[in-house]
C-alpha cells in the first residue's frame, strides 16, 4: 500500500441550483427547494422535491472529511431498541487486497465510527416492524411532509390521470405512510447506521423515484470521482444511489460514500464477496457472503440487491436466449450453482439473511438476476420463473417484517411492458417494483438513456415505484460526470411524466408554472423551473446570447417580427375585452353565413381600433 | 443586393456510414444500406432502410450546384398526363425582399429549371388518383420493395406485437401499397416537379417514419447551413424534411434544398406568404396565398402544411388556455380571422386548394394550428374541434383524389395520448397521422427530444404514421448540426420502438443481430449495427481506447476478471454438452432434496472437468 497518495483530493459541487433556495419545512425541517419567480408574475415561489441534501444549502458547511450531520441519530437512539457494538474490523480482503495492491489505493475515511448500532437481541428495528405495530416514526412523518409538496394549494383541482389501480391519496398523512409501509406497498430505506440520510419512500402511491448507479470498476474510477458523482447525481435529482463498485478498495470507497450521502445507498453485496474470493465465483461461500452483509450493514447500506431468485432449476432456461444471463449478480450465482450443482445459498439461507436485515433495517432489493438483456429475451420463461420466486421470498421477508422491493427488467419492447407490471403486482403482493429502464429497443447504443426512458416512463405510469437510470454510456463504457447528469435528468423527466399520467395531485403544478413562464416570455423563470436550468440557459444563449434577449418578448425560433405566443396574447386580450366566450362565437359563426358580414366588419373594426399591431418594429 | 457574397460555400457530408455499403435492389434499383458483419459470426450482411440518398453511395458523384439525378422523371413523363409550362418568374418578394436587403443574400441555384411540369387540363396526377383507378405506379412498386426489407428471411417467425387494429401485412406487395394509397391510409408524397425523390410511404401499415425540420429564421441561419442540415438529417435517418424557413431568401433556399433532396420536402406555405406581406398577418389574401402555393408546387414541394382547420369559431376556445395558440401557422390565421372577423380563407377556399394540389401531386399535411402547447392544454375543446374539421376536410381532399395526412400534437401527458390516436382515426377516416412528439411533460427544456420521444414512441405504436422530430433546442433556440443529429437519431429509435411494439414482421431482425453481436463481444458489429456507429464507438473508446479492446472479450463495465456475458456462455456450453433442457433440471431440482446431493456432486464434478475456468488471468 506504499503507493497510496498522501491525500486524495475530494471536491464536490456545492451551492444552490440556480434561481432556487433550500428551505426546511415544519418541525422536522424537511428539506425542499424553492424556486423564486419574477415579481412581475405575482406567483409565489414554487416548492420542489429535493434529494440533494445540504450540498445545495447556501448555509450549510460541507466537510467531506467529516461527513454529513446525523439527522436521524436521535430518532434511532430514542426508540430504545438498539445497542452499540464494536464495528467489525476491516480486513485487507474487504478492499480486495488479496495480493500486491496496485490499485493506487484509497485513503480510509478519517472519521470512521468505532462503534456501530445493531438491534438489541430479539428486537427488530425495521420501519415495517414499527409500522405494523402501529407506530408512526419520525421517518414516516418526514416522508409525509416531503411527499405532500404543493398538494395543499391545489386541493380544489380535479384529479386527472389513469392510475391502474394505485391508491394515491389527495393528501399524504403520516398515518397513510405508516399504513403503506405496514402493508409492504412502500419502503423507507433507512439503515440505523446511516443516520445521515433524509427519509424518503419508495412505493406506488408516492412520487416515482429514480436511482443513479456509481462505483469503481476493475478498470477505472477512483474514490474522489465516486464521491463527486454521488453529490452530482443527487444535485440533479437522484433519490437513491447504488454503489456498484467491483474493483479494489470497495470497503473504503463505500465508507466515503455513506458518510457523505443524504440519500439511501444501495449495494450488491455479492460483488464484494466475489472480490474476497479473488473473483472465482465457485469459491463463494455462505459464510463469506454473510460476513459481507454484516460488514456492509454496519457501515450503513440501506438496501441490498440480493439475487435470491436465481434458482438452480431456472438456469438452463437461459441457454436458448439470445443474450443469456446479463445480470452480474445473476451470472455469479448461476456459475456457483452450476459449479456445485446445488441450490443457491441466497435462496436456501434466505431466512438467515432476513435476520441480518431486520437487525439494521436494511431493505431487500430482490434482484432480477435472470432479467432479459435483449428484446428477444423479454418476458420469457426464465424471467417469470424468477419473478414467481421473488414473490415467494417477499412473503418470507414480510414474515420477518423486513422491507422489500423487487427489481425488474431490462430490455422489453413497449407492448410487453404492461405484463411485467401486472405480473409483478400479482406475484409480489404489491411490493414496490424497481426497474432498470426497460430499454424498448436494442439498436441505439449511445442513446440508451433514451431507449430506456421510454420504457421507464411507461412502467412508472403503470405502477413502478423507482426507476434505475441508464446513462448514454450503457453497454459501451463507464459513465463520466456528464453522463451521470444526463442519465439523472432523463430519468427525472421520465418519472415526472409518470407522475403526471398517474394523476399525482400536485405533479402538474410545475408544468403549469413553467408553461406560464414560457407563454409570458419570462425566460429566467422558464430556465429556473426546468430540471436543468444551466443547460436550458446555455442552449438559449447559443442562439441569442445577448443579455437583453432574456427579457425580450420573442425568441430565436420566430424572431422579433412574428411570434405566435404574442398573437395568442392578442386573441386572449381581444376575447377578454369583448367579454365573449367561445359559445357566443360558436353560435354566431359556426357556419359562415352571408348576412353575418356586417357584424364581422364591425368586430373587425373594433379589433383594429383596440390595437391589433403588437409587433415590435422590424428594425429593432 | 450588393452585399451578397460572390459564392456561398456549400459543403455536405458524403461517403458511406461506417461499416456499411449502399445497395440498389431489384429492377427499380431501390436504395438500401447493407451492414457487413464480422466473418466469424457467419451471418449475412444486414439490410436496413436508408433514406440518405446518393450521399452515402461511394460510387455517386455529388454536385450540389447541379442537384441530384431525376430518378422519377421518366416515370412521370411516361404517364402522359403532364405538360411543360414556363416556371412562374421569381419576384423579389418571393425572397422577402420588400425593402433594402440586409440578409447577406443567397445566390440563386445555378440549375433552375426554365420549364416545370403540371397536370394537363382536366388531369389529376396524384398517386391517389392512379391508385383509385387501379394503376400500380413505379412509385408504389418502389415503396413495396423498400418496405419489405428482411421480411422474406423471417417469414417463418411468429408475429409478435400489438397493433391496435392496424393491418400490417406479412409481406408488402405493390398491390397492397396501391390499395393503401387508394383508401387514403397511406400517402406517397411525390410532387411531379421533385423527380429527385426516392419514393416512400407514410401510413399506419408501413414502417413508422420520421421528419426533420430545417430552415432559415429571421435571426439566424443561411443556405449553406440548411443544405448541409438536409444532407446530415437524412444521413441519420430522416424520411422527410420540412423547410420551415421564415426569413429572407425563402424561395432560393428552398430551390437548393429541393434540387438536392432525395426525400420528400414539406413546407408551410403561409410562412412565405406572410413574408410577402411584410409580416402583417391581416394583410394576407387568398390571392397571395394561392400564388405562393403555385410557386412552391412548381419548385417541387411534396407536401404542404395547411392550417385550414383553424376556423373563426374555434379561436376564442383558446383564450382560457395556459399557452393559447402555439402553432405559428395557427396563430397567423387566428390573427387574420380575428382582424377581419371572417372565416379563414384556407377553409373557405379549400376546394380551390385541392385543385392546385392535384395538378402537381402535392399532398396535404393538414396542420393542427390549435394543438396544445402545454400539458395543461392537452386534449381540450379547441384541439378536438379543429380535429373534427380536419376530418371533414380530409373527405373533401379525397373527393379530389388528393393525398392527405393529419398533423397532431404537441404536448400531451401519457394518459391522454391514446385518445388522440383514437379520435384521429375516427375523425379522419384512417388518413395517416403525423405528430410532433408529443412531449409528455413541460419541465425539461433542453431535453425535449426525450420528453417527446416518450410520447412519440407511444403514439407511433398506437398508429401514428410519421413522427416529427424535436431537438434538444426546442423552446430555446435554433438547432445546430449536432442537435439535428441527436433529434433524428432519437426519433429513429422511437419509431423503431414503435415498429417493434406494433409487430412489424422484420423489425426485430436488427435488434437481434445487434444483441448477438453484443453477446459475442463483436464490438465493431455492435457499433456498425447501431443507429449511430460513430457515437457508439467514441463512447466505447472513452473508457477503453486501445485498439485491442475492440476485439477483447470483455468490456469496461466488468473488466477482464469477471464478465457476466462469459458466464452465460459457460451456462450455454454446459447445457449443450449435457444435452439437457430446462425440463430435466426442473424435474430433478425444483426443490432441493437431501437425497439429490449425490447426483449434484456428480454433476458438479463433470462441470469442473469440462473446464469451468474460463476467466482470463487477472494479470493480463
Amino acid at each position: 500500500m506504499a503507493d497510496i497518495p498522501a491525500r486524495t483530493e475530494l471536491k464536490v459541487t456545492t451551492g444552490p441550483i440556480r434561481g432556487s433556495r433550500k428551505v426546511h419545512v415544519g418541525p422536522l425541517g424537511v428539506a425542499m427547494r424553492e424556486i423564486d419567480l419574477e415579481p412581475s408574475c405575482g406567483e409565489p415561489p414554487l416548492r420542489v422535491y429535493d434529494p440533494s441534501g445540504p450540498y445545495t444549502d447556501a448555509n450549510a458547511r460541507i466537510d467531506i472529511m467529516a461527513g454529513l450531520p446525523e439527522i436521524r441519530r436521535d430518532w434511532i437512539i430514542g426508540r430504545g431498541d438498539v445497542e452499540k457494538v464494536a464495528q467489525r474490523e476491516v480486513r485487507p480482503e474487504d478492499n480486495g487486497q488479496l495480493g500486491p495492491d496496485r490499485s493506487g489505493g484509497v485513503q480510509p475515511f478519517p472519521n470512521v465510527r468505532k462503534q456501530v448500532l445493531r438491534a438489541r437481541p430479539g428486537a427488530n428495528v425495521s420501519q415495517m416492524h414499527y409500522a405494523r405495530r402501529g407506530i408512526i416514526t419520525p421517518e414516516m412523518e418526514y416522508v409525509a411532509v416531503r411527499e405532500n409538496l404543493g398538494r395543499e394549494q391545489i386541493r380544489e383541482h380535479i384529479r386527472d390521470g389513469q392510475d391502474f389501480g394505485a391508491a394515491i391519496p389527495d393528501f399524504v398523512t403520516p398515518e397513510f405512510v405508516r399504513d403503506e409501509v405496514a402493508r409492504g406497498r412502500a419502503i423507507i430505506p433507512s439503515n440505523i447506521n446511516h443516520p445521515e440520510s433524509e427519509p424518503m419512500a419508495i412505493g406506488r402511491n408516492f412520487l416515482v423515484k429514480i436511482n443513479a448507479n456509481i462505483g469503481n470498476s476493475a478498470v477505472a474510477s477512483d474514490v474522489a470521482a465516486e464521491v463527486d458523482k454521488l453529490v452530482w447525481s443527487i444535485r440533479w435529482g437522484a433519490d437513491t444511489v447504488m454503489d456498484l463498485s467491483t474493483g479494489r478498495n470497495i470497503h473504503d470507497t463505500r465508507e466515503w460514500i455513506l458518510r457523505n450521502s443524504p440519500v439511501p445507498i444501495g449495494t450488491v453485496p455479492i460483488y464484494q464477496a466475489l472480490e474476497k474470493v479473488g473473483g472465482v465465483a465457485e469459491d463463494l461461500t455462505w459464510e463469506i457472503f454473510r460476513d459481507t452483509l454484516i460488514e456492509q450493514a454496519e457501515q450503513g447500506v440501506d438496501y441490498f440487491t440480493i439475487h435470491a431468485g436465481v434458482r438452480l432449476p431456472y438456469i438452463p432456461m437461459t441457454a436458448k436466449r439470445v443474450t443469456g444471463i446479463v445480470s452480474r449478480g445473476g451470472s455469479i450465482m448461476a456459475k456457483w450453482c452450476l459449479s456445485h450443482h446445488k441450490e443457491s445459498f441466497l435462496y436456501t439461507r434466505f431466512e438467515e439473511i432476513c435476520e441480518i436485515m431486520q437487525a439494521y433495517d436494511v431493505a431487500f432489493s430482490l434482484g432480477d438476476g435472470l432479467r432479459p438483456g435483449s428484446i428477444a429475451d423479454a418476458n420469457d420463461e426464465a424471467q417469470f420463473a424468477e419473478l414467481a420466486t421473488l414473490g415467494e421470498l417477499t412473503q418470507v421477508a414480510w414474515k420477518h417484517d423486513v422491507q422489500v422491493m423487487i427489481e425488474g427488467p431490462g430490455h422489453v419492447p413497449m407492448h410487453k411492458i404492461k405484463a411485467n407490471m401486472d405480473k409483478q403486482l400479482e406475484a409480489c403482493g404489491e411490493a414496490p417494483f424497481y426497474t432498470l429502464g426497460p430499454l424498448t429497443t436494442d439498436i441505439a447504443p449511445g442513446y440508451d438513456h433514451i431507449t430506456s426512458a421510454i420504457g421507464a416512463a411507461m412502467i412508472g405510469w403503470f405502477g413502478t415505484a423507482m426507476l434505475c437510470y441508464v446513462t448514454p454510456k450503457e453497454h459501451l463504457g463507464l459513465p463520466d460526470r456528464d453522463d451521470v447528469k444526463v442519465g439523472v435528468v432523463t430519468y427525472k423527466l421520465a418519472a415526472h411524466a409518470a407522475d403526471l399520467a398517474k394523476g399525482h395531485p400536485a405533479a402538474k403544478i410545475r408544468d403549469d408554472a413553467l408553461s406560464r413562464a414560457r407563454f409570458e416570455f419570462r425566460w429566467r423563470d422558464q430556465f429556473n423551473l426546468s430540471l436543468d436550468p444551466d443547460t436550458a440557459e446555455s442552449y438559449h444563449d447559443q442562439t441569442l446570447p445577448a443579455e437583453g434577449a432574456k427579457t425580450a418578448h420573442f425568441c430565436s425560433m420566430c424572431g422579433p417580427k412574428f411570434c405566435s405566443m404574442k398573437i395568442t396574447q392578442e386573441v386572449r386580450d381581444f376575447a377578454a375585452k369583448q367579454n365573449q366566450g367561445a359559445d357566443s362565437f360558436l353560435a354566431a359563426h359556426a357556419e359562415p353565413v352571408p348576412d353575418a358580414e356586417a357584424g364581422m366588419a364591425q368586430m373587425r373594426d373594433r379589433f383594429r381600433e383596440e390595437g391589433s399591431e403588437l409587433y415590435l418594429p422590424t428594425d429593432r
